[in-house]
Protein backbone atom coordinates (compact mmCIF):
# COMPACT_ATOMS: atom_id res chain seq x y z
CA UNK A 1 0.00 0.00 0.00
CA UNK A 2 0.97 3.41 -0.81
CA UNK A 3 0.29 6.43 1.37
CA UNK A 4 0.30 10.40 -0.13
CA UNK A 5 2.05 12.67 2.60
CA UNK A 6 1.17 16.46 2.19
CA UNK A 7 3.49 18.80 4.31
CA UNK A 8 1.10 21.98 3.95
CA UNK A 9 3.19 24.87 4.35
CA UNK A 10 3.04 28.77 4.42
CA UNK A 11 6.26 28.56 2.03
CA UNK A 12 5.65 25.65 0.10
CA UNK A 13 3.58 22.45 0.06
CA UNK A 14 5.58 19.48 0.41
CA UNK A 15 3.98 16.08 -1.26
CA UNK A 16 5.51 12.68 -1.05
CA UNK A 17 4.12 9.16 -1.38
CA UNK A 18 5.75 6.94 1.11
CA UNK A 19 5.34 3.34 2.64
CA UNK A 20 3.74 2.68 5.54
CA UNK A 21 7.25 1.44 7.62
CA UNK A 22 8.21 5.32 6.74
CA UNK A 23 10.24 4.93 3.31
CA UNK A 24 9.81 8.10 1.23
CA UNK A 25 9.59 7.20 -2.38
CA UNK A 26 9.59 10.75 -4.12
CA UNK A 27 9.09 13.71 -2.33
CA UNK A 28 8.38 17.24 -4.62
CA UNK A 29 7.59 20.78 -3.63
CA UNK A 30 5.36 23.22 -4.78
CA UNK A 31 5.28 26.61 -3.77
CA UNK A 32 2.41 28.07 -1.70
CA UNK A 33 0.45 30.82 -3.38
CA UNK A 34 -3.08 31.03 -3.41
CA UNK A 35 -5.66 28.25 -2.99
CA UNK A 36 -6.79 28.62 -6.40
CA UNK A 37 -3.56 27.65 -7.59
CA UNK A 38 -1.62 25.46 -5.70
CA UNK A 39 -4.71 23.08 -4.09
CA UNK A 40 -5.51 22.06 -8.28
CA UNK A 41 -1.13 21.59 -8.71
CA UNK A 42 -1.15 19.30 -5.26
CA UNK A 43 -4.76 17.66 -6.42
CA UNK A 44 -2.62 16.52 -9.85
CA UNK A 45 0.15 15.14 -7.77
CA UNK A 46 -1.49 12.71 -5.90
CA UNK A 47 -4.21 12.11 -8.76
CA UNK A 48 -3.38 8.34 -10.90
CA UNK A 49 -0.78 7.62 -8.06
CA UNK A 50 -3.06 4.94 -6.10
CA UNK A 51 -2.60 6.15 -3.09
CA UNK A 52 -4.60 4.59 -0.27
CA UNK A 53 -5.01 7.54 2.10
CA UNK A 54 -3.77 11.01 2.60
CA UNK A 55 -2.37 12.31 5.50
CA UNK A 56 -1.68 16.06 5.82
CA UNK A 57 0.13 18.34 8.11
CA UNK A 58 -0.60 21.36 8.20
CA UNK A 59 -0.16 25.46 9.16
CA UNK A 60 -2.11 26.57 11.85
CA UNK A 61 -4.45 27.56 13.41
CA UNK A 62 -6.75 24.52 11.32
CA UNK A 63 -9.65 22.65 12.53
CA UNK A 64 -8.62 19.70 13.65
CA UNK A 65 -11.66 18.57 15.42
CA UNK A 66 -13.60 15.63 13.85
CA UNK A 67 -16.59 16.65 14.91
CA UNK A 68 -16.58 20.49 14.32
CA UNK A 69 -18.88 21.79 11.23
CA UNK A 70 -15.61 23.84 9.83
CA UNK A 71 -13.38 20.14 10.39
CA UNK A 72 -10.41 20.57 7.80
CA UNK A 73 -10.63 24.05 7.37
CA UNK A 74 -7.85 26.34 7.90
CA UNK A 75 -9.36 29.09 10.09
CA UNK A 76 -8.50 33.23 11.17
CA UNK A 77 -4.88 33.52 9.56
CA UNK A 78 -2.69 36.38 8.27
CA UNK A 79 -1.94 34.62 5.15
CA UNK A 80 -5.42 36.30 4.09
CA UNK A 81 -5.68 33.77 0.55
CA UNK A 82 -6.47 31.15 3.03
CA UNK A 83 -8.42 32.01 5.81
CA UNK A 84 -11.36 30.01 6.01
CA UNK A 85 -10.43 27.77 2.98
CA UNK A 86 -11.78 24.04 3.04
CA UNK A 87 -8.48 22.62 3.12
CA UNK A 88 -9.57 18.39 3.30
CA UNK A 89 -12.72 19.18 1.72
CA UNK A 90 -11.12 20.84 -1.21
CA UNK A 91 -8.43 17.56 -1.76
CA UNK A 92 -11.15 15.27 -0.60
CA UNK A 93 -13.58 16.22 -3.38
CA UNK A 94 -10.73 15.67 -5.64
CA UNK A 95 -9.56 12.14 -4.85
CA UNK A 96 -12.34 10.61 -2.74
CA UNK A 97 -9.66 8.74 -0.48
CA UNK A 98 -9.70 8.64 3.48
CA UNK A 99 -7.68 11.82 4.71
CA UNK A 100 -6.12 12.01 7.98
CA UNK A 101 -5.33 15.97 9.01
CA UNK A 102 -3.50 17.19 12.11
CA UNK A 103 -1.01 20.37 12.40
CA UNK A 104 2.31 19.70 10.85
CA UNK A 105 4.39 20.13 14.53
CA UNK A 106 1.95 17.17 15.83
CA UNK A 107 2.66 15.49 12.81
CA UNK A 108 6.37 15.94 13.35
CA UNK A 109 5.72 14.52 16.81
CA UNK A 110 4.06 11.85 15.44
CA UNK A 111 6.86 11.05 12.66
CA UNK A 112 9.37 10.94 16.01
CA UNK A 113 6.92 8.29 17.99
CA UNK A 114 6.49 6.57 15.00
CA UNK A 115 9.55 5.93 12.89
CA UNK A 116 12.23 7.68 15.34
CA UNK A 117 13.51 8.75 18.84
CA UNK A 118 10.41 8.48 20.83
CA UNK A 119 8.97 4.78 19.31
CA UNK A 120 7.20 3.13 22.54
CA UNK A 121 6.57 6.59 24.39
CA UNK A 122 3.04 7.96 25.26
CA UNK A 123 3.88 11.47 26.24
CA UNK A 124 5.92 13.43 24.04
CA UNK A 125 6.73 16.97 22.55
CA UNK A 126 8.13 18.30 19.17
CA UNK A 127 8.98 22.15 19.33
CA UNK A 128 10.37 23.49 15.77
CA UNK A 129 11.93 26.66 16.03
CA UNK A 130 12.31 27.86 12.39
CA UNK A 131 10.19 30.57 10.67
CA UNK A 132 8.34 30.32 13.31
CA UNK A 133 7.84 28.27 16.51
CA UNK A 134 5.71 25.58 16.64
CA UNK A 135 4.81 23.29 19.61
CA UNK A 136 3.37 19.52 19.04
CA UNK A 137 2.37 17.07 21.59
CA UNK A 138 1.21 13.90 22.59
CA UNK A 139 -0.58 13.03 25.60
CA UNK A 140 -1.98 9.57 27.15
CA UNK A 141 -0.90 8.10 23.70
CA UNK A 142 -3.22 10.74 21.52
CA UNK A 143 -1.97 14.12 19.93
CA UNK A 144 -3.38 16.89 21.70
CA UNK A 145 -6.28 18.71 20.16
CA UNK A 146 -9.21 20.43 22.38
CA UNK A 147 -10.77 24.08 22.11
CA UNK A 148 -7.76 24.20 19.18
CA UNK A 149 -4.53 22.77 18.85
CA UNK A 150 -1.31 23.70 20.92
CA UNK A 151 -0.12 27.35 19.79
CA UNK A 152 2.54 27.62 22.20
CA UNK A 153 5.18 29.17 20.32
CA UNK A 154 3.53 31.75 21.39
CA UNK A 155 3.58 31.66 25.41
CA UNK A 156 5.74 34.43 27.09
CA UNK A 157 8.52 34.62 28.63
CA UNK A 158 10.92 37.07 30.88
CA UNK A 159 13.66 39.12 28.88
CA UNK A 160 17.17 37.93 29.15
CA UNK A 161 18.76 40.98 30.85
CA UNK A 162 21.48 41.41 28.13
CA UNK A 163 18.48 41.46 25.15
CA UNK A 164 17.43 44.80 23.77
CA UNK A 165 15.57 43.33 21.14
CA UNK A 166 11.33 44.12 21.74
CA UNK A 167 10.57 41.06 19.66
CA UNK A 168 9.21 40.43 16.90
CA UNK A 169 5.75 38.35 17.16
CA UNK A 170 2.93 40.79 15.31
CA UNK A 171 0.89 40.02 18.09
CA UNK A 172 2.66 39.47 21.48
CA UNK A 173 6.26 41.16 21.01
CA UNK A 174 8.38 39.08 23.01
CA UNK A 175 6.67 36.03 23.22
CA UNK A 176 8.77 32.90 22.61
CA UNK A 177 8.42 32.81 18.82
CA UNK A 178 8.87 36.91 18.91
CA UNK A 179 12.33 35.98 20.47
CA UNK A 180 13.78 33.06 19.57
CA UNK A 181 12.92 31.99 16.01
CA UNK A 182 15.21 32.07 13.30
CA UNK A 183 13.89 35.73 12.13
CA UNK A 184 13.75 36.93 15.43
CA UNK A 185 17.72 35.84 15.25
CA UNK A 186 18.36 37.59 12.20
CA UNK A 187 16.35 40.98 13.25
CA UNK A 188 18.00 40.96 16.18
CA UNK A 189 21.87 40.23 15.42
CA UNK A 190 21.70 41.88 11.65
CA UNK A 191 22.84 38.44 10.44
CA UNK A 192 20.87 35.33 9.44
CA UNK A 193 21.65 32.73 12.20
CA UNK A 194 23.65 30.22 10.37
CA UNK A 195 26.57 32.84 9.81
CA UNK A 196 26.47 33.70 13.92
CA UNK A 197 27.68 29.92 14.90
CA UNK A 198 30.81 31.50 16.46
CA UNK A 199 28.91 34.22 18.28
CA UNK A 200 28.65 33.31 21.78
CA UNK A 201 25.98 35.34 23.71
CA UNK A 202 23.47 34.76 20.38
CA UNK A 203 23.38 31.09 21.76
CA UNK A 204 23.44 32.36 25.10
CA UNK A 205 20.31 34.18 24.87
CA UNK A 206 18.65 31.91 22.27
CA UNK A 207 19.04 28.90 24.76
CA UNK A 208 17.56 31.16 27.95
CA UNK A 209 14.38 31.38 25.68
CA UNK A 210 14.09 28.06 24.90
CA UNK A 211 15.02 26.71 27.90
CA UNK A 212 12.27 28.85 30.09
CA UNK A 213 9.79 27.35 27.22
CA UNK A 214 10.46 24.28 27.96
CA UNK A 215 10.69 24.57 31.85
CA UNK A 216 7.09 25.90 31.45
CA UNK A 217 5.85 22.50 29.20
CA UNK A 218 7.20 20.58 31.58
CA UNK A 219 5.75 22.04 34.26
CA UNK A 220 2.40 21.99 32.24
CA UNK A 221 2.55 18.52 30.04
CA UNK A 222 4.84 16.78 31.78
CA UNK A 223 5.84 15.22 28.43
CA UNK A 224 8.38 12.22 28.79
CA UNK A 225 10.56 13.32 26.22
CA UNK A 226 11.09 16.46 24.12
CA UNK A 227 12.51 16.46 20.92
CA UNK A 228 13.71 20.31 19.07
CA UNK A 229 13.90 20.53 15.81
CA UNK A 230 13.54 22.88 12.63
CA UNK A 231 16.30 24.74 11.18
CA UNK A 232 17.48 26.58 14.23
CA UNK A 233 18.75 23.25 16.09
CA UNK A 234 20.86 22.86 13.11
CA UNK A 235 22.70 24.70 15.97
CA UNK A 236 24.02 21.63 17.78
CA UNK A 237 25.72 23.78 20.63
CA UNK A 238 22.13 24.80 21.83
CA UNK A 239 21.37 21.66 23.22
CA UNK A 240 24.12 21.75 25.84
CA UNK A 241 23.02 25.52 26.58
CA UNK A 242 19.75 24.31 27.13
CA UNK A 243 19.58 21.26 29.07
CA UNK A 244 22.05 23.37 31.57
CA UNK A 245 19.42 26.23 31.76
CA UNK A 246 16.73 23.98 32.45
CA UNK A 247 18.34 22.16 35.05
CA UNK A 248 18.83 25.94 36.47
CA UNK A 249 15.53 27.29 36.04
CA UNK A 250 14.03 23.67 38.18
CA UNK A 251 15.89 23.72 40.54
CA UNK A 252 16.06 20.57 41.86
CA UNK A 253 11.87 21.01 41.77
CA UNK A 254 10.83 18.02 39.65
CA UNK A 255 12.90 14.77 40.49
CA UNK A 256 12.39 11.99 37.80
CA UNK A 257 14.43 9.67 36.13
CA UNK A 258 13.86 11.56 33.12
CA UNK A 259 15.02 15.16 34.12
CA UNK A 260 18.36 13.20 36.06
CA UNK A 261 18.85 11.79 32.75
CA UNK A 262 19.12 15.34 30.63
CA UNK A 263 21.04 14.20 27.87
CA UNK A 264 18.07 11.94 26.99
CA UNK A 265 15.35 13.74 27.67
CA UNK A 266 15.90 16.92 25.45
CA UNK A 267 16.99 16.00 22.38
CA UNK A 268 17.08 16.75 18.54
CA UNK A 269 14.92 15.13 15.46
CA UNK A 270 16.44 11.95 14.78
CA UNK A 271 14.54 11.67 10.83
CA UNK A 272 16.31 14.05 8.78
CA UNK A 273 13.96 16.84 8.59
CA UNK A 274 11.87 14.01 7.32
CA UNK A 275 9.88 13.94 10.89
CA UNK A 276 6.78 15.72 9.13
CA UNK A 277 6.32 14.00 6.26
CA UNK A 278 6.76 10.60 7.81
CA UNK A 279 4.06 11.61 10.55
CA UNK A 280 2.03 12.89 7.76
CA UNK A 281 2.05 8.97 6.08
CA UNK A 282 1.40 7.67 9.46
CA UNK A 283 -1.99 9.96 9.63
CA UNK A 284 -2.50 8.58 6.20
CA UNK A 285 -1.75 5.22 7.70
CA UNK A 286 -4.44 5.75 10.73
CA UNK A 287 -7.07 7.66 8.55
CA UNK A 288 -7.09 4.69 6.73
CA UNK A 289 -7.71 2.48 9.54
CA UNK A 290 -10.50 4.31 11.02
CA UNK A 291 -13.05 3.88 7.98
CA UNK A 292 -11.95 -0.16 7.74
CA UNK B 1 -23.35 1.75 46.67
CA UNK B 2 -21.07 4.17 48.86
CA UNK B 3 -17.73 5.59 48.14
CA UNK B 4 -15.05 6.66 50.25
CA UNK B 5 -13.52 9.77 49.52
CA UNK B 6 -9.86 11.10 50.46
CA UNK B 7 -8.33 14.54 49.85
CA UNK B 8 -5.11 13.93 51.26
CA UNK B 9 -3.65 17.88 52.01
CA UNK B 10 -0.47 19.12 53.45
CA UNK B 11 -2.64 20.32 56.56
CA UNK B 12 -5.82 17.41 57.12
CA UNK B 13 -6.90 14.65 55.89
CA UNK B 14 -10.36 14.84 54.74
CA UNK B 15 -12.57 11.85 54.79
CA UNK B 16 -16.12 11.66 53.66
CA UNK B 17 -18.84 9.05 52.29
CA UNK B 18 -20.61 9.95 49.17
CA UNK B 19 -22.88 8.67 46.65
CA UNK B 20 -22.41 8.25 42.94
CA UNK B 21 -24.41 10.63 41.79
CA UNK B 22 -21.69 13.09 44.00
CA UNK B 23 -24.04 13.68 47.63
CA UNK B 24 -21.60 13.97 50.54
CA UNK B 25 -22.83 11.93 53.21
CA UNK B 26 -20.41 12.62 56.30
CA UNK B 27 -17.56 14.27 56.04
CA UNK B 28 -14.83 14.90 58.64
CA UNK B 29 -11.25 15.99 59.01
CA UNK B 30 -8.03 14.92 60.53
CA UNK B 31 -4.61 16.52 61.05
CA UNK B 32 -1.79 15.49 58.57
CA UNK B 33 0.84 14.98 60.79
CA UNK B 34 3.01 11.84 60.15
CA UNK B 35 2.06 8.82 57.95
CA UNK B 36 2.21 6.32 61.63
CA UNK B 37 -0.19 9.07 63.24
CA UNK B 38 -2.36 9.87 60.29
CA UNK B 39 -3.24 6.75 58.12
CA UNK B 40 -4.55 4.70 61.24
CA UNK B 41 -6.86 7.11 61.59
CA UNK B 42 -7.62 7.75 58.19
CA UNK B 43 -8.21 3.62 57.99
CA UNK B 44 -10.25 3.96 61.14
CA UNK B 45 -12.49 5.95 59.29
CA UNK B 46 -13.30 4.50 56.41
CA UNK B 47 -13.43 0.73 58.07
CA UNK B 48 -16.74 -0.90 59.09
CA UNK B 49 -18.56 1.62 56.36
CA UNK B 50 -18.77 -0.69 53.90
CA UNK B 51 -17.64 1.49 51.05
CA UNK B 52 -17.15 -0.23 47.64
CA UNK B 53 -13.86 1.89 46.51
CA UNK B 54 -11.85 4.90 47.51
CA UNK B 55 -11.03 7.61 45.56
CA UNK B 56 -7.78 9.65 46.62
CA UNK B 57 -6.88 13.00 45.55
CA UNK B 58 -3.58 13.77 46.96
CA UNK B 59 -1.42 16.56 47.65
CA UNK B 60 2.38 15.93 44.99
CA UNK B 61 4.59 14.95 43.50
CA UNK B 62 2.65 11.66 43.57
CA UNK B 63 3.40 8.94 41.28
CA UNK B 64 -0.17 8.44 39.65
CA UNK B 65 1.54 6.00 36.68
CA UNK B 66 -0.53 3.13 37.12
CA UNK B 67 2.37 0.72 35.07
CA UNK B 68 5.34 2.14 37.55
CA UNK B 69 6.66 0.15 40.45
CA UNK B 70 6.37 3.28 43.00
CA UNK B 71 2.42 3.51 41.95
CA UNK B 72 0.80 5.08 44.68
CA UNK B 73 3.30 6.67 46.81
CA UNK B 74 4.15 10.39 47.76
CA UNK B 75 7.28 11.27 45.61
CA UNK B 76 10.24 13.88 46.49
CA UNK B 77 8.33 16.02 48.66
CA UNK B 78 9.45 18.74 51.21
CA UNK B 79 7.12 17.10 53.71
CA UNK B 80 10.38 14.85 54.90
CA UNK B 81 7.85 12.84 56.60
CA UNK B 82 5.55 11.57 53.50
CA UNK B 83 8.76 11.41 51.15
CA UNK B 84 8.11 7.99 49.56
CA UNK B 85 5.35 7.17 51.65
CA UNK B 86 3.30 4.36 49.84
CA UNK B 87 -0.55 6.38 50.39
CA UNK B 88 -2.17 3.77 48.39
CA UNK B 89 -0.72 0.45 49.45
CA UNK B 90 -0.71 1.81 53.14
CA UNK B 91 -4.53 2.13 53.08
CA UNK B 92 -5.15 -0.76 50.78
CA UNK B 93 -3.56 -3.27 52.81
CA UNK B 94 -6.07 -1.90 55.26
CA UNK B 95 -8.83 -2.26 53.60
CA UNK B 96 -8.67 -4.66 50.83
CA UNK B 97 -11.17 -2.41 48.42
CA UNK B 98 -9.98 -0.73 44.98
CA UNK B 99 -8.83 2.52 45.31
CA UNK B 100 -8.58 5.32 42.65
CA UNK B 101 -5.66 8.02 42.80
CA UNK B 102 -4.76 11.14 41.03
CA UNK B 103 -3.64 14.59 42.64
CA UNK B 104 -5.73 16.83 44.40
CA UNK B 105 -6.24 19.42 41.33
CA UNK B 106 -7.34 16.82 39.03
CA UNK B 107 -9.44 15.82 41.63
CA UNK B 108 -11.26 19.04 41.82
CA UNK B 109 -11.22 19.03 37.87
CA UNK B 110 -12.59 15.55 37.62
CA UNK B 111 -15.19 16.71 39.85
CA UNK B 112 -16.06 19.61 38.10
CA UNK B 113 -16.38 17.94 34.98
CA UNK B 114 -18.63 15.00 36.47
CA UNK B 115 -20.90 16.89 38.42
CA UNK B 116 -20.23 20.62 38.43
CA UNK B 117 -19.98 23.15 35.34
CA UNK B 118 -18.08 21.64 32.39
CA UNK B 119 -19.94 18.28 32.33
CA UNK B 120 -19.64 17.04 28.73
CA UNK B 121 -16.45 18.98 27.85
CA UNK B 122 -13.46 16.74 26.93
CA UNK B 123 -10.91 19.14 27.65
CA UNK B 124 -10.70 21.43 31.15
CA UNK B 125 -8.44 22.88 33.34
CA UNK B 126 -8.74 23.53 36.84
CA UNK B 127 -6.78 25.72 38.28
CA UNK B 128 -6.40 26.50 42.49
CA UNK B 129 -4.79 29.66 44.10
CA UNK B 130 -4.93 29.16 47.27
CA UNK B 131 -1.65 28.04 49.73
CA UNK B 132 -0.24 26.89 46.97
CA UNK B 133 -1.09 26.94 43.33
CA UNK B 134 -2.12 23.90 41.44
CA UNK B 135 -3.31 22.66 37.97
CA UNK B 136 -5.18 19.66 36.76
CA UNK B 137 -6.53 19.35 33.59
CA UNK B 138 -8.41 16.83 31.19
CA UNK B 139 -6.83 16.46 27.56
CA UNK B 140 -9.10 14.38 24.86
CA UNK B 141 -11.44 13.19 27.73
CA UNK B 142 -8.44 11.82 30.15
CA UNK B 143 -6.82 13.12 33.45
CA UNK B 144 -3.63 14.61 32.46
CA UNK B 145 -0.53 12.32 33.48
CA UNK B 146 2.88 11.88 31.83
CA UNK B 147 6.37 11.77 33.17
CA UNK B 148 4.53 13.10 36.09
CA UNK B 149 1.34 14.96 36.64
CA UNK B 150 0.84 18.84 36.40
CA UNK B 151 3.05 20.81 38.44
CA UNK B 152 2.15 24.06 36.53
CA UNK B 153 1.77 26.57 39.49
CA UNK B 154 5.33 26.65 39.10
CA UNK B 155 5.90 28.44 35.13
CA UNK B 156 7.87 31.39 35.18
CA UNK B 157 6.49 34.56 34.79
CA UNK B 158 7.49 38.00 33.74
CA UNK B 159 7.16 40.92 36.89
CA UNK B 160 4.61 43.37 37.01
CA UNK B 161 6.58 46.89 36.44
CA UNK B 162 5.09 48.10 39.83
CA UNK B 163 5.91 44.74 42.05
CA UNK B 164 9.11 44.79 43.90
CA UNK B 165 8.22 41.60 45.96
CA UNK B 166 10.82 38.71 45.18
CA UNK B 167 8.74 35.43 45.04
CA UNK B 168 8.22 33.24 47.91
CA UNK B 169 8.67 30.16 46.06
CA UNK B 170 11.70 28.49 47.70
CA UNK B 171 12.45 26.80 44.72
CA UNK B 172 11.84 29.24 41.72
CA UNK B 173 11.49 32.96 43.85
CA UNK B 174 8.83 34.41 41.07
CA UNK B 175 7.13 30.98 39.44
CA UNK B 176 3.17 31.58 39.63
CA UNK B 177 2.73 30.27 42.86
CA UNK B 178 5.37 32.43 44.18
CA UNK B 179 3.93 35.84 43.07
CA UNK B 180 0.11 34.64 43.41
CA UNK B 181 -0.36 32.14 46.16
CA UNK B 182 -2.34 33.31 49.26
CA UNK B 183 0.90 33.34 51.62
CA UNK B 184 2.52 35.34 48.45
CA UNK B 185 -0.01 37.87 48.82
CA UNK B 186 0.45 38.21 52.51
CA UNK B 187 3.98 38.53 52.51
CA UNK B 188 3.81 41.10 49.87
CA UNK B 189 1.17 43.07 50.90
CA UNK B 190 1.57 42.37 55.21
CA UNK B 191 -1.79 41.52 55.48
CA UNK B 192 -4.22 39.19 55.00
CA UNK B 193 -5.81 38.75 51.27
CA UNK B 194 -9.09 38.46 52.56
CA UNK B 195 -8.41 41.82 54.78
CA UNK B 196 -6.82 43.80 51.44
CA UNK B 197 -10.36 43.38 49.32
CA UNK B 198 -10.38 46.85 48.49
CA UNK B 199 -6.91 47.84 47.48
CA UNK B 200 -7.06 47.72 43.81
CA UNK B 201 -3.30 47.62 43.10
CA UNK B 202 -3.18 44.17 45.17
CA UNK B 203 -5.78 42.20 43.12
CA UNK B 204 -4.42 44.50 39.61
CA UNK B 205 -1.18 42.86 40.45
CA UNK B 206 -2.97 39.62 40.99
CA UNK B 207 -4.76 39.21 38.18
CA UNK B 208 -1.98 40.17 36.30
CA UNK B 209 -0.08 37.27 36.97
CA UNK B 210 -3.04 34.71 37.22
CA UNK B 211 -3.76 35.99 33.53
CA UNK B 212 -0.26 35.72 32.18
CA UNK B 213 0.03 31.57 33.48
CA UNK B 214 -3.64 31.25 31.79
CA UNK B 215 -2.47 32.73 28.48
CA UNK B 216 -0.05 30.21 28.83
CA UNK B 217 -2.12 27.37 29.41
CA UNK B 218 -4.33 28.09 26.77
CA UNK B 219 -1.87 28.24 24.24
CA UNK B 220 0.06 24.90 25.46
CA UNK B 221 -3.04 22.94 26.60
CA UNK B 222 -6.03 24.69 24.50
CA UNK B 223 -8.69 23.59 26.88
CA UNK B 224 -12.18 24.08 25.93
CA UNK B 225 -12.76 25.76 30.15
CA UNK B 226 -10.67 27.38 33.10
CA UNK B 227 -11.94 26.81 35.96
CA UNK B 228 -10.40 28.57 38.83
CA UNK B 229 -11.07 27.82 42.57
CA UNK B 230 -9.08 27.87 46.05
CA UNK B 231 -8.68 30.62 49.05
CA UNK B 232 -7.84 33.53 46.63
CA UNK B 233 -10.40 33.02 44.40
CA UNK B 234 -13.08 33.77 46.50
CA UNK B 235 -11.77 37.22 45.71
CA UNK B 236 -14.31 37.64 42.95
CA UNK B 237 -13.34 41.12 41.68
CA UNK B 238 -10.72 39.15 40.04
CA UNK B 239 -12.53 36.97 37.68
CA UNK B 240 -13.44 40.67 34.94
CA UNK B 241 -9.87 41.52 35.33
CA UNK B 242 -8.01 38.06 34.89
CA UNK B 243 -10.50 37.78 31.66
CA UNK B 244 -9.57 41.46 30.46
CA UNK B 245 -5.41 40.68 31.15
CA UNK B 246 -6.20 37.77 28.90
CA UNK B 247 -7.71 38.92 26.19
CA UNK B 248 -4.68 42.17 26.38
CA UNK B 249 -2.07 39.53 26.32
CA UNK B 250 -3.94 37.07 23.56
CA UNK B 251 -4.08 40.31 21.26
CA UNK B 252 -6.38 38.65 19.07
CA UNK B 253 -4.43 35.80 18.19
CA UNK B 254 -6.87 33.03 19.09
CA UNK B 255 -10.47 33.52 17.72
CA UNK B 256 -12.25 30.83 19.07
CA UNK B 257 -15.88 31.02 20.01
CA UNK B 258 -14.75 30.17 23.13
CA UNK B 259 -12.45 32.71 23.87
CA UNK B 260 -15.16 35.37 22.15
CA UNK B 261 -17.41 33.80 25.34
CA UNK B 262 -15.17 35.24 28.01
CA UNK B 263 -17.72 35.03 30.69
CA UNK B 264 -17.88 31.39 29.88
CA UNK B 265 -14.36 30.52 29.15
CA UNK B 266 -13.16 31.50 32.63
CA UNK B 267 -15.27 31.01 35.37
CA UNK B 268 -15.52 30.12 38.91
CA UNK B 269 -15.75 26.72 40.42
CA UNK B 270 -18.95 25.56 41.27
CA UNK B 271 -19.50 23.06 43.47
CA UNK B 272 -18.95 25.35 46.93
CA UNK B 273 -15.55 23.99 47.77
CA UNK B 274 -16.61 20.34 47.57
CA UNK B 275 -15.30 19.99 44.01
CA UNK B 276 -12.34 18.06 45.14
CA UNK B 277 -14.02 15.94 47.58
CA UNK B 278 -16.36 15.36 44.45
CA UNK B 279 -13.42 14.30 42.48
CA UNK B 280 -12.59 11.64 45.01
CA UNK B 281 -16.04 10.08 44.90
CA UNK B 282 -15.50 9.93 40.93
CA UNK B 283 -12.12 8.46 41.22
CA UNK B 284 -13.61 5.65 43.34
CA UNK B 285 -16.14 4.83 41.24
CA UNK B 286 -13.84 4.18 38.18
CA UNK B 287 -11.58 2.19 40.15
CA UNK B 288 -14.49 0.07 40.63
CA UNK B 289 -15.86 0.02 37.08
CA UNK B 290 -12.16 -0.56 36.41
CA UNK B 291 -11.80 -3.85 38.36
CA UNK B 292 -15.40 -5.34 37.11
N1 LIG C 1 21.83 25.69 10.00
C1 LIG C 1 21.11 26.68 10.52
N2 LIG C 1 21.53 27.34 11.61
C2 LIG C 1 20.80 28.33 12.15
N3 LIG C 1 19.62 28.73 11.65
C3 LIG C 1 19.15 28.12 10.57
C4 LIG C 1 19.85 27.07 9.94
N4 LIG C 1 19.11 26.64 8.88
C5 LIG C 1 18.00 27.41 8.85
N5 LIG C 1 18.02 28.31 9.85
C6 LIG C 1 17.01 29.31 10.16
O1 LIG C 1 15.77 28.64 10.35
C7 LIG C 1 14.70 29.34 9.72
C8 LIG C 1 14.01 28.38 8.74
O2 LIG C 1 13.51 27.30 9.49
P1 LIG C 1 13.12 25.91 8.85
O3 LIG C 1 12.78 24.99 9.96
O4 LIG C 1 14.24 25.49 7.94
O5 LIG C 1 11.87 26.21 7.92
P2 LIG C 1 10.34 26.59 8.30
O6 LIG C 1 10.24 26.94 9.74
O7 LIG C 1 10.05 27.77 7.41
O8 LIG C 1 9.59 25.36 7.93
C9 LIG C 1 15.31 30.55 9.04
O9 LIG C 1 15.07 31.70 9.83
C10 LIG C 1 16.80 30.25 8.99
O10 LIG C 1 17.58 31.41 9.14
N1 LIG D 1 -11.96 34.85 51.06
C1 LIG D 1 -10.65 34.88 50.79
N2 LIG D 1 -10.11 35.90 50.10
C2 LIG D 1 -8.79 35.94 49.81
N3 LIG D 1 -7.93 34.98 50.18
C3 LIG D 1 -8.40 33.92 50.86
C4 LIG D 1 -9.77 33.81 51.20
N4 LIG D 1 -9.94 32.65 51.87
C5 LIG D 1 -8.72 32.07 51.96
N5 LIG D 1 -7.79 32.83 51.33
C6 LIG D 1 -6.36 32.56 51.22
O1 LIG D 1 -6.20 31.30 50.56
C7 LIG D 1 -5.20 30.51 51.18
C8 LIG D 1 -5.81 29.18 51.58
O2 LIG D 1 -6.27 28.55 50.43
P1 LIG D 1 -7.34 27.38 50.46
O3 LIG D 1 -7.69 27.08 49.04
O4 LIG D 1 -8.46 27.78 51.35
O5 LIG D 1 -6.60 26.16 51.15
P2 LIG D 1 -5.42 25.21 50.66
O6 LIG D 1 -4.79 25.80 49.44
O7 LIG D 1 -4.46 25.17 51.81
O8 LIG D 1 -6.08 23.91 50.40
C9 LIG D 1 -4.67 31.32 52.35
O9 LIG D 1 -3.44 31.91 51.97
C10 LIG D 1 -5.73 32.39 52.58
O10 LIG D 1 -5.16 33.61 53.00
ZN1 LIG E 1 3.41 35.63 19.61
ZN1 LIG F 1 7.98 27.56 42.11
Amino acid sequence: MIFGALEAGGTKMVCALGREDGTILEQVSIPTTTPKETIPLVVKYFRGKEIGALGIGSFGPVDVNQSSDTYGHILDTPKTAWKYFDLVGSIQKELSIPIGLDTDVNGSCLGEMTFGNSKGLDSVIYITIGTGVGVGASINGKLLHGMLHPEAGHILLKKHPKDTFDGNCPYHGTCLEGMASGPAIEKRWGKKAVELKDNDIVWEIEAYYIAQALMNYILTLAPRRIILGGGVMHQMQLFPLIRKEVERLLNGYLNTKEIKDMDHYIIPASLNDNQGIMGCIQLAKIALDEVK
